[in-house]
């Protein structure tokens, strides 16, 4: 109840703090029999652990190697709960010591004092984006699960500020830094955050993240719908301020007529679904965008207020990304394989 | 798990189908004390009842009387499980007959029967807009505990088809069936919605929820964030498509430094974040907005194919509103009012 | 969280007052195609419904009639929410006025207060045995989805007051109104019945329910294991003092050579265990005894306090059972019901 | 849903086997600003690591050394989840190997095989004692929260085999190794473990557990009353068969009248209750009982099967305590410190 734990069958519980010991993840629920080693995990945390964000990366520098505590015996997981740590190496707690009477705009500063009556001031503690290794390396395991049922997730940058992509070739994913299925885009946004970094200043974007072989008759009426599920999932990543699935916000503006999904005999004749409806999957390629707010961690100037409510300005210099995106893209992926794992084992309790 | 209760202390859950003999809502968790009158709960309900979309209704009739069966003694809650209850009364069952064999785009028909191997064709069972009234009978009761903390939720329409409101003056709300706060722009979507309703189509929208008063320090980090919780309430309504929070998608063509709120002694310069940082409310108006799609049954012809899996067309004529606009904002307001109760009460455990 | 929810994917929510309007439950996880009626609710009960504990009962008189307000169609459950509800109708309020300052000793009153503030001093309110309607109701839906599966389960009187029976001949059991496998045992305590009831007094004793048919592998380790989630059903029934499985606090005093079943090809060669190993139904026959405490309304004059915590002498008339056996027999089955139906689906999540 | 989690405010979820890396505990849900050091929770492991059993013990070594990885910023709690490891070391896998293809009688190996579908042979896996590490260590950090409200647990042995106590003298618990209020009965205790010993054998017990100081209010009904509660806690320590409330099962041979706890001014006369009423503590101390079977790793020859259902007979040396009692004590003291510190933060929601 106080927010750690992600899923009702495959539950998983994250913990740890930016600049404390170590973070982690505990998974209880997995299915037994499932192979898994630490490669397994190692290669998603690599996708998203500092200083691999290419162009947009800190210069912070985490191994991020994970540890199997539990629940795994001869390369299968047992059904028991699966402990899995990262420790923590790079975390220099004193770069954030200047900044331990201020409240820095866009943080959680302000809101963790206002909750906890205290205040962790190393790196964000838990609101850091450290702790989203926890989720990748869970999500690692939901991701080996659904990948024995045919399903795939894939994520992918466009929009990085004002700039969008023009097509989704997604073999062109890995042909750049920024995961975006369109080359061209991807080099005038590596140009852009250039400029940008030059500014002192940090830019958003938009990640679409889509999931393949999903079988119909996933999520639950009424309050857990599976688009309120991932809705969730997604909003509850730190920069994200906004989820939208298939159509979205375009919806709004259509027609009943243009809107709807003609059904075929071979299928649905688009998908301005998203994969989902009336909150169930549809066997169609599940949709879903989200909108990742500016890295509010900025080297130009700002006013804001110290402990004391007093007015003051920060630069915050430290080691910082210039976007989320594309180190927020092995989020998004885990994010949306916990809920299709969570949801894949709830609806075989009931078929 | 099966996905018909909401919240974690406050706990809703929600049952009934739009053509059996009752819909209700059970709520275990509500505080003992609370003032509370069948006559609270039917105003909201009034809200959203068949018949009362102005312009864009159905003719569906049905009074939606409430009663209160357990938990309030004497005029007040006393801490044990309130259940409301609403029966049926106007349910022509037999006008679905005709579609009892065939999946309705845009609908759940076509999913329901993927996930229970069983279909209940009258009028969408679970999946109707009618489920929504034991979510507003419940939301009802959450706003009178709100509105003891001096927590106020206003829901008005910003957006209809492509006519968008150019100003929000809440004082206009009430002004026009549509509940929108600009009275000009509510005329010309009322005339739209007859063009549209002649043209046997239907229109979607957007609606703006705003919560005044809420203090800082709601919502629970990480996977239960407020916005996490906002998100998956709102998204779990069935024409919503997209939601975001404060600036929303706009967030992600923004600079760090225009997204910024400046924090000042006498508060936030600005409320980009919608009155959320790190998952935490800040004090602020808590913004949320949501897509709408529009309804699904339309009288023009559609292609879609049948139990059999052979192309049929089909012209839902029935008893349908044109849009899901003006009912769905109680519905909207009722999901957040459930939300804020929830984590209200929870934040109150470690306080 | 407030404690009237049961199960984790079949789960129960009762509601309602011993002097309200109505009593209920309604089931969330209920598999979809399972054959219902209100006659196979009806039946159970008809077991506990007052005026039916033969020598023991109350005379309140309530027909306790089910009606079943959503998720089943066409006789069969949909997989949505099961709303069932039994109104209320020989609740004489006005028999409780007496009371209404007056703390009952062996009562939930003074505790009722001291958590909620205040007090429904009609007839108990939830803390009434009425409550337990909605658990016989839902537990006979769980009867349904056992019986599918191979399971039976049953319950017996093996002890009243100090009368134990010396056998356990389960064809006698519907042989007399105690539900006492030993019909000349059941013999002695109906004549002990009658002279406690003459004396003002009440009686205890001892119910063992058995299950048959279970498969091995249900319940969950650690903490969700079979033997603690069906110490937590029966215990939380009112007047449950004491749980214990297989051999009980008999296994205190034996050794390890004579406590450990052994395992034979057939089979275990004793059940010590009761059926369950590590927390797991180990696929042999699950035994387990419950403590019932007399009931504490008695005629005999007890001295009290009021709520003026000045001390008063109370003698407690109404319409009261002698004991809660036998009507507590089809709770237990019930409260054992709801525990094997919901790990039966759990364990369907990870199979 | 696994079961590895324990409460719903103050939630804990166990992980690690007896013999793979690490055993562990996340505690999520602990209020902010809660003095906590490694000392205060090695204090507790110190009490049931191997090797302290005294005359019952194993000798089997491990430091249990803890670390605390997330969750406490200069000596206080911050609100966020608490990860606690203790790695293993003494753990001699090898010593199982011969038992990797036969059911140990009164063991779950059986049982997970049929749950899991695999087997860790390794010491029993989630089944092991060792797992309690993790409770303790939880246990120990709820232990600090229930003594700033005043609330002691404390838990002792009051049989072994068939000696029982003849008094409860709690100033000699600790002179004892058996933690026995009656340092006569101790002396017999030990004697009678050594015989049981030499002949190969095992010994149960009762332990009884009390709470002094606990405040009236706590308890949900109907299905999450303090007792129900309570008696999952205990009966979910692998060793328990039977747990009872107050006068427990004595009072199912009491009247009414006998059983009735008179209330007077002072407070109660009696404490048939245990503590609590209709399922919510009363003010008075709480007192519980559990009947604990005697280990079933025992040296004496016993029949059996082999996985491949072939009967084989089995003797089990290895390094195992011959009772569970006294390291059983801290786990029950640590379960029933977790029930009460969840209960406590759950009250303060509603209240």
């Amino acid at each position: 109840m106080a927010g750690n734990t992600f899923g009702s069958v495959f539950r998983v519980t994250t913990w740890g703090e930016s600049h404390g010991p170590a973070v982690g993840a505990t998974i209880d629920g997995c299915p037994p029999g499932l192979a898994l080693s630490p490669a397994d995990i190692q290669a998603e945390l690599e996708r998203r652990r500092p200083g691999k964000g290419g162009p947009a990366a800190s210069p912070r520098k985490e191994p991020d190697t994970v540890q199997i505590l539990s629940g795994v015996f001869k390369g299968k997981t047992t059904g028991t709960p699966i402990a899995l740590a990262v420790f923590n190496q790079d975390a220099m707690s004193k770069s954030y010591d200047k900044l331990k009477d201020i409240f820095r705009p866009g943080h959680g500063d302000i809101t963790y004092l206002a909750k906890y009556g205290l205040r962790d001031h190393r790196g964000g503690g838990r609101a850091s984006a450290r702790e989203t290794a926890g989720r990748v390396a869970a999500g690692a395991v939901a991701k080996q699960l659904l990948s024995l049922h045919g399903i795939t997730i894939i994520a992918y940058t466009v929009a990085l500020g004002e700039i969008t992509t023009a097509r989704r070739h997604l073999g062109e994913i890995n042909d750049n830094p920024l995961c975006c299925p369109d080359n061209e885009a991807a080099a005038r946004m590596i140009s852009h955050l250039e400029t940008v970094r030059q500014e002192g200043d940090t830019l958003g974007g938009i990640v679409e993240i889509v999931a393949t072989g999903c079988p119909a008759g996933l999520g639950e009426p009424v309050f857990e719908k599976l688009d309120a599920a991932l809705a969730s999932a997604l909003m509850s990543i730190g920069a994200v301020k906004g989820v939208e699935i298939g159509a979205g916000f375009a919806a709004a503006a259509m027609r009943g007529s243009e809107n709807n999904d003609v059904i075929l005999p071979a299928g649905f004749a688009s998908n301005n679904a998203g994969g989902i409806l009336a909150g169930i999957s549809n066997g169609d390629t599940i949709v879903t965008r989200v909108a990742v707010k500016p890295i509010p961690s900025i080297s130009k100037e700002q006013q804001t207020i110290n402990l004391a409510h007093e007015p003051v300005t920060v630069s915050i210099g430290g080691r910082h990304d210039i976007s989320a995106i594309p180190r927020i893209i092995p989020v998004c992926e885990a994010m949306v394989a916990l809920t299709l794992a969570d949801h894949l084992l709830r609806q075989k309790a009931i078929a």
